[in-house]
């Protein structure tokens, strides 16, 4: 099979990417390891997305994919597995092998894990990365979110309007969320343990409790609590393209320029997998930028764009 | 009146920069010179803007401007006359003088003017900068287009379905436009006059024809319509930002980095008026930025963006 440009990862960036890419004449395929629409799909309740001043993020996501599906070839359930470079890529699935002058690589990020005792042995027994997935089966439980951005919050917001009675454990005395959230946290009667971090995780065939440590005052305690929603934030999903010699920083975030460029040719990121700023509108915005850059690399019209 | 945070310009940088900034809880104000919502509003129809795969400008903007208005206080008919700087910074407006820690511009562009001759006599009796403003009135007439990029060829393509007999008149032989809106334009039998230009437009109380230079065979002609419609870009609104020592490029546009700051301190610019790729989800995702980087400026958390 032969593309003149491959997206790999079908969130917010790549969705947008393939919407701009096809328009502009580019013979695109995105491909997708699960269904597309990205980790937006699992957030509660989207408010900062313009145009949308209420969407919940599934719904996002399916808006997303339904514009993408009407200017592009989208393949699902096609994880890559490797990327090869010569004068053009190969692009590998379990059953495809793609040939393509250019990548979009807008592969996103994966849910940190805390790294304590008991996270592993019980996930998926109250051990959750995903409030909306899993927060249905707590309901009138104690539970705890660990994090303090605006994706802590949001689940907590949204664990606590279900009817679960949430404490939010947070490293940092503050937190990092919108001041607008945060009200609503307190209004909602959702308790903050701060600053403090999780030490461990009890609990036999589900989640008991959780032991914690009080920073300020250094003090361990044991918090009785059925399950345990964690979003500490992500790393990128940027393996792929390091294979390739494509340049990332320390944390492993894709370095690309203003026109998301790498340092490879013809190999582009955009989205969370390159750090920033990490909203769906500036997801969807380098993704764009991203295809445009493509469009400019492999047609090499008589213009360039000023961006 | 004092804001933490004002916003000058209402269109989809400026609604976005106030959504975010709101939500960050900085006290935040839009000043905007007309109705919310900002040149977008003009465009025929909209089908790249994620989330929307098909609307019109009008609607758009006001998808927009009602997000904004559920976050943030907005005044319209409100131009901005000046802005003066010391340690905060005072904008005025007819009536108002607003002290403010902060200022984000989000004042766009205006419609570049051919120049030649009759046009500015014309305005209004056939010239024109708005298609869906003043296309009506040309049903069934032969109209002109100038320009080669996607504002040209959906002003083009929104004349010939109202029943317009469109000529596409541009300077260079290829256009700029996406190849789906060119393929469009052939389909809708919309003549192309490549490479051309309008040396002056005739007319004694309306237009009657443009006379145009035939650039490959430098020849004259004269081509009979009863509307010009100016589709050839745009020039920053970027005076009164210039006027407080900001720096612009030799276009006009601010100079901006990827956090939209500056180079004066608490002075940020997103949008059309900073140049680049000039769409509605950069424009979002630039306001957005910006938004952040006030939050960050204004109130020091302990915390920084790594954008």
């Amino acid at each position: 099979m032969s593309y003149e440009l491959v997206i790999i990862g079908g969130g917010p960036a790549g969705l947008s990417a393939g919407i701009y890419a096809s328009r502009l004449g580019l013979k695109t395929i995105i491909l997708e390891k699960g269904v597309a629409g990205g980790l937006i799909s699992e957030a509660p309740l989207v408010e900062n997305y313009p145009g949308f001043p209420a969407v919940n993020g599934m719904k996002l996501a399916e808006k997303l994919r339904e514009h993408a599906i009407k200017n592009v070839e989208i393949a699902e359930f096609e994880p890559v597995r490797k990327i090869e470079r010569n004068k053009d890529f190969k692009v590998y699935t379990d059953n495809k092998c793609i040939t393509c002058k250019a990548v979009i690589l807008a592969t996103g990020t994966r849910k940190r894990k805390l790294g304590v005792p008991g996270e592993k042995e019980l996930k998926g027994k109250g051990v959750s990365y995903c409030a909306v997935c899993d927060g249905p089966f707590f309901k009138g439980c104690r539970v705890a979110v660990v994090g303090g951005g605006n994706s802590a919050a949001l689940e907590a917001l949204y664990l606590a309007e279900i009817g679960c009675k949430v404490v939010l454990i947070h490293r940092r005395k503050q937190l990092r969320a919108e001041k607008i959230l945060q009200d609503r946290l307190k209004e909602k009667g959702v308790k903050l343990l701060v600053p403090a971090v999780i030490t461990e995780i009890i609990g036999r065939n589900s989640v008991e409790a959780v032991k914690i440590n009080k920073l300020d005052l250094n003090v361990e305690e044991k918090v009785d609590v059925e399950a345990v929603f964690i979003a500490i934030g992500e790393d990128p999903n940027s393996e792929l393209a390091s294979e390739i010699g494509v340049k990332t920083d320390s944390r492993g975030y894709v370095i690309v320029d203003r026109t998301q460029r790498t340092n490879i040719e013809r190999f582009y990121a955009a989205g969370d997998v390159t750090g920033g700023f990490r909203q769906v509108v500036t997801a969807c915005a380098e993704g764009a930028i991203a295809a445009f850059s493509a469009y400019e690399d492999i047609k090499q019209p008589y213009w360039r764009s000023t961006t």
